[in-house]
């Protein structure tokens, strides 16, 4: 093999292993979604505790993706997040940091409820600079 | 009042509109939540149908922002959307247009609940390129 034909080779083979990372990402992203019932008294406190959390997760972890939390107007203490993942083994990692165990300390005592619900994407469209 | 004043207060005032603009845009922001129950023997259809009128809302709607659509592992048929709209407005819009009219007359009978959740922003982080 010639060393034209050789680093042909290589090159093909790196660019499918990047096509099937990027897909495999795609594919394996982990979608959950989270009820948080919160006590009316502490959801000034319990909101800053979770955007700061979602914050330095976002920053510092190379696999937590989004987060979307928003609270129904007819009871702001009814929350629901939105968090993506790039795999299961991302959100594995991510319970066990320091960020996140502090979150879960501060506001133990605030939140009245918890369920998470394990869902998968169905299909998702956005602006591009959204 | 010198030329240059005038420029500049000119500047400062534009300025101000456009932050006030962002902001406003950012505020006015429309989340809602539409949980759907479909049924089991037109699963497939419906998706397609879901996905075809996100894909059209996001290309020719100006207002129409984010759409993420999720399937509750446990149980596929009960689906969950979050919709995000530059304001209500956009929304009322939305709600008129053919594309959106076609999803709704083509769903009709394969769509065993439909609730409505409106919503409000709490707090949002993602990765620069999700």
């Amino acid at each position: 093999m010639t060393r034209q034909a050789l680093l042909s080779t290589l090159l093909i083979v790196i660019t499918a292993l990047i096509c099937f990372r990027l897909h495999a990402q795609k594919t394996n992203s982990m979608y959950r979604i989270a009820k948080i019932k919160v006590a009316a008294s502490q959801l000034g406190k319990y909101k800053s505790a979770l955007a700061e959390q979602m914050r330095a997760a976002i920053a510092s972890e190379p696999g937590v993706l989004s987060y979307t939390a928003v609270s129904d107007k007819k009871d702001t203490t009814s929350i629901t997040i939105l968090e993506v993942y790039a795999n299961t083994k991302a959100y594995q990692s991510h319970i066990v940091t320091p960020h996140f165990r502090k979150y879960k300390e501060r506001v133990k005592d605030w939140v009245l409820s918890l369920e998470l619900i394990d869902t998968e994407l169905v299909a998702s469209a956005k602006k591009k600079d959204f």
